[in-house]
């Protein structure tokens, strides 16, 4: 042991008493947080196991202080090496090991679903089965083998408003060729993940141009890189250099020139080209960005684990923490920081918007595995109302996805930015985890559908959905409690006791019914102009997620047996109504869904809550059962000793035994420089000056 | 000219489009926000133009490739560099120079300000005149030569508890000395700037132990380094390494292991042993941490120029960049991001916030300097009345500073995120500053008095200065809004029309008055307990802020006779005050300061608010004169020309020509690898299985 004159702090005995206290069974609520399946949560527990043990995959607090290029470096090796776990497993278990990469590492997560989610996502939903199978199987990609895709749909100068873009790919119908073109430098491609450095192909989005007539955007494969990984001949690819987060990933410009492509290289299961050029068109524009879907349903369940993660080191270091006054507890010392009310304030309603995350995230991918197998199934059996209700049916998806995107991302930033202030100015070193986590994350609130613009579409069709009600039609069953929405309606809906979760669920339902037909009238009055109501439409997508949420989670609850476990996650349920609900407190004050009074009840039984789930903090962190090394924080590693943690990893990646820095001469130049007139000479001595100004005899 | 097929988009056309139509003078307006001081407003152009040009202290999107290391090295050279211009500088002229590096480079700011901000104003604050003079003055410590001081507080497991630190200065009578000591691995100094390798000296927070009798925190100067910068024995000293920003500061970690310095080495102004051990203590406590306050006021100061940095970028590229529908400007093209009624619901209230918080800032500076010059004249004349009076000014600055802070700082952080977020990918892109501006500037809710902390202290005492008017006592100027503070009082104080600026005050300060009122309320109920009300002390923070922002800017546009300016500044004004008041209409609502009706016409107000300011955005954002450098973003540049500015540094940064990265090989090894049978050598073919299992002939 170290020389000491006193006892210091001892983190890791308060965590322990805390955790011996823990009253239910951590392994079944880890299991209802895996989607309710024993076996599921099997396989995530393999997966770390194998993650922490791999000499490569494995990560520590290391990883903080590498640069950009070794991280580039760095997660390269990692993709090759998931390459080879992939040829080993299941289809769902590579899902699964791919979902939890993009917590533990995010980059490399990133960076193969780019080929394995957006490129063959394209190519899946608007290739033919040949064509999918062409690119997919035969050639490689889905083994990470042969082919790397890269999903070229952005441009410079257009990133959300795809069908705008401008790229074109002009048929030649004299070859039965594509000549694809980057027009100007607006045109060039751009933030490609993969592009710069990793991909073979791109699956480009381009306005299909047939005889001078401009057929709207479409998809074709084009090759970037020859089999000795060197640029095609019209292709001209770049690194678009350092970004605020996710150093790990290539992103990429690209410019095409002159560039051509056999006809056959266009994806066409709905959107042809004859032989001749004429063109026949997909029956929903849309269906041309489902690639997106599946990337804007996975950050939901990465809102999940990655805000359980973070979550997870701010609650260990607010119970091992402790600043000012005395705590009660027995181990002597000041008062635990999670003993004070407003850091529980600050951190429990976070802790159960996570727990309410998990059902929603889980749920989300078999509705998009659904709605995606209903949709090809259909197609195959060209029965026009089938393809239709499929067709239905993932728009519908878009909006909830949408929806629950922008509305989780966007919780999962606060989140994580509460927490690392929570964590004071520990929060901010690097080895806290905090900034990287931060820094990568919030690209999701940007990528894949801007935040803002997903938010206003989804609250749009909830507005149409609405105005469906009012002419007396009906929503299908995600929809469906607008059905009862009546204008005019103002009765306040939450009156006290305020703890009820139907009740509550229909709080939010309400509040989204009255919101959408305010909305409405608002849009009557100023002749259908849509931006007039855009706030109104972001306020909509939010309070619908949340609802979603809710609701989603609420029935899980209502699966579990365990006495002890329903108890936690009733609690975690109210807890997040509650608290959701008084974030958004003016909303549902203003359309009267509530009264000040009812509020101020809630806001306490928000407080009453927060102590009521106080004591199982540690049981409730623990049940997320994320290993230290996918944790990777100073602060938060399970046994809780933060400081001995902290400061041995300090001295481990920064030596102590270095005492100067390499730039040490510039600083000791400084301080021991001569004074300012020996430096200029002497020369603005009176002597001089008097010689100067002719003074001088 | 570069080849093009078609022209791309035109942003600078657009820019210098919307610049033409500014309708104000940008040097008055200039002049506003430079504290009303022509002279002022010269002092800034003339340090911007010396920065520009200066060969070290100018910057480029450069910086934001470098690596840790490499900024390291460049913000000592740039210190270096900052010694030779305050060796010219009027101490007035320095300040400012020094409020502007803290823009333009906030690192090099940083690491100068730990030295001639937290090491001199303590000295100053803490020392004896002769102590001051010696330290600062005949060493050097002032021009940057000789010492280079840094600011021993913080502890790895004490950072807001500063009466809790753990460091001990035990004085030895026999040889009239003190002995410092770091008990244990929880009172190491952390988070030190400069400690790591900058600093001679160090500034010591510690217990003062003088025959086996604790008497509290007092403060010490140690010397950490001689004079070949080669660490003293019995100090230990690291980097406590990567961090989420601010790179370019080498915080560290100090451990003092039976270290004996004179006794007259404890900075005596107040506090005082005297050779026989006898303790006399300072007046207020708090006196040992007035070195905080210049940091506290400079951050709110900071907040407007940093803002403004932020704030200019999104606009720029907003009226720049084009998404979907169709532009009615004449320049053809979509319609420009900033004419859509949620972009600038985004954007323009965080404009108004940066325009009200100059005058706060300029004012805080001047409150700050009138405070401690009023405090070191008391103290010369030994008044006790007038030292009593001055300690009373200090208190009241201490909660107004804690109070801006805190909402200042949190309002700019959430201020670039959403700026980051309105430039959509290209906000992510590091060469756009945001990422850099982003993960630098949220320090400053955290270091010297984390803001929740900071919030619920000067929550405290404006719910004890109503607590006061309740006794019938009156409150001094600052505060003496809450004097007519009645219990009880629920009337509507804003009716229609809202936009009043007079009206829009009061409407802040009755809610201040009754947030405290019933904070104070349920303090009664709960025995006195401030923990329960905590959330609340940390709202009446924050509108108390907003209240005295609002207050300072009005006053100071009351004083603009240039009509034009005055006009664009009162719409600023109401747009600040209305958006504020949205944001936090929840408690508005609650407190029945206005009906939900009303709120309702203030929402309205401020779109309609927006659309005013929206034709004068880039007048207003040209009005900051701060220069492409300062501001540093491939996307914020005056003359707007964002796609080639982008582009060009981009290639420029990351050469095309290098095709292959230097991992390049671990991903083709990867993509052209052999089957798996291959590589298993075949052992799991059936023969080989056949012949395993026995069953081969």
């Amino acid at each position: 042991m170290s020389v000491t004159y006193s006892n210091g702090p001892d983190p890791a005995s308060t965590i322990a008493k805390e955790r011996a206290q823990t009253n239910f069974d951590l392994d079944v609520m880890n299991q209802f947080l895996e989607g309710g399946s024993a076996e599921q949560a099997a396989i995530v527990k393999s997966i770390y196991l194998q993650f922490e043990r791999d000499p490569i995959l494995s990560t520590s607090t290391a990883v903080y202080d590498l640069t950009k290029e070794q991280k580039r470096e760095l997660t390269a090796r990692k993709i090759a090496r998931m390459a080879q776990y992939l040829e080993n497993d299941t289809p769902a278990v590579f899902s699964k090991r791919l979902h939890l990469m993009n917590t533990v590492d995010p980059q490399v997560g990133t960076r193969i679903a780019i080929n394995l989610g957006l490129f063959l996502n394209c190519v899946r939903g608007n290739g033919t089965d040949e064509q999918f199978n062409f690119w997919i199987h035969t050639k490689g990609t889905s083994q990470l083998k042969g082919i790397y895709g890269c999903f070229g749909m952005t441009e410079l100068a257009h990133g959300s408003n795809v069908a705008g873009l401008e790229t074109t790919a002009t048929f030649d119908v004299e070859t039965d060729e594509f000549v694809i073109n980057t027009p100007h430098v607006g045109a060039t491609k751009w933030w490609i993940g993969g592009a710069a450095h990793s991909s073979s192909h791109c699956a480009v989005y381009a306005r299909l141009i047939v005889k001078g007539v401009d057929h709207g955007v479409k998809t074709f494969v084009v090759a970037l890189r020859d089999a000795n990984h060197e640029l095609m001949p019209g292709v001209s690819v770049g690194d678009i250099g350092a970004k605020m987060g996710r150093d790990g990933i290539d992103n990429g410009w690209i410019q095409f020139n002159n560039v051509r492509i056999p006809h056959a290289y266009m994806l066409s299961k709905y959107d042809k080209v004859a032989r001749d050029g004429t063109v026949s068109n997909a029956p929903l524009a849309q269906l041309a960005y489902s690639a997106l879907l599946d990337g804007r349903v996975t950050m939901i369940y990465d809102s999940f684990r990655f805000g359980s993660r973070f979550v997870t080191i701010a609650l260990r270091y607010a119970v091992a923490r402790r600043q000012f006054g005395t705590n009660s507890d027995g181990l002597g010392g000041e008062e635990q920081l999670l003993n004070y009310p407003l850091h529980q304030n600050r951190l429990l309603p976070y802790l159960a918007s996570v727990y309410a995350m998990s059902a929603t995230g889980d749920k989300m991918n078999h509705y998009l595995e659904d709605v995606i197998n209903n949709l090809e199934a259909s197609v195959k059996t060209a029965d026009m109302r089938k393809i239709g209700a499929s067709i239905e049916d993932m728009k519908n998806l878009f909006v909830i996805s949408a929806s629950l995107k922008s509305t989780c991302t966007w919780l999962v930033s606060s989140l994580i930015d509460e927490c690392r202030q929570a964590c004071g100015g520990h929060g901010y070193s690097a080895y806290s985890g905090f900034g990287q986590g931060y820094t990568d994350w919030v690209v999701q609130c940007t990528w894949e559908g801007d935040n803002n613009v997903l938010a206003m579409s989804a609250g749009k069709t909830i507005v149409q959905n609405v105005q469906k009600v009012l002419k007396g039609k009906k929503n299908p069953s995600e929809f469906a409690f607008l059905n009862s929405y009546k204008a005019g309606e103002t009765s306040e809906v939450l009156k006290g006791p305020v703890g009820n979760l139907s009740t509550l669920l229909v709080t939010f339902q309400t509040l989204v019914g009255r919101l959408s037909g305010h909305a409405n009238e608002i849009l009557g009055q100023n002749g259908g102009s849509w931006e007039v109501i855009s706030v109104h439409q972001v306020n909509i997508s939010k309070i619908f997620a949340h609802t979603y949420i809710l609701s989603t989670f609420t029935k899980r609850i209502a699966e579990v047996s365990d006495p002890a476990v329903k108890t936690q996650l009733t609690q975690l349920a109210q807890l997040y109504a509650l608290s959701t609900l008084s974030q958004y407190s003016s909303l549902f004050l203003q359309y009267n869904v509530l009264s000040a009074t009812t509020l101020a009840e809630v806001q306490a039984e928000v407080g009453v809550l927060n102590t009521r789930v106080r004591p199982q903090v540690v049981g409730l962190t623990d049940a997320f059962q994320m290993p230290d090394f996918a944790i990777n924080s100073a602060l938060g590693s399970k046994a809780g000793n933060i400081y001995e943690t902290y400061f041995g990893l300090v001295k481990n990646q920064n030596d102590p035994s270095v005492t100067k820095a390499p730039y040490s001469a510039a600083l000791e130049k400084m301080l021991n420089r001569q004074d300012l007139n020996v430096r200029e000479r002497n020369e603005r001595t009176e002597q001089v000056l008097r010689i100067l100004g002719g003074d001088d005899e």
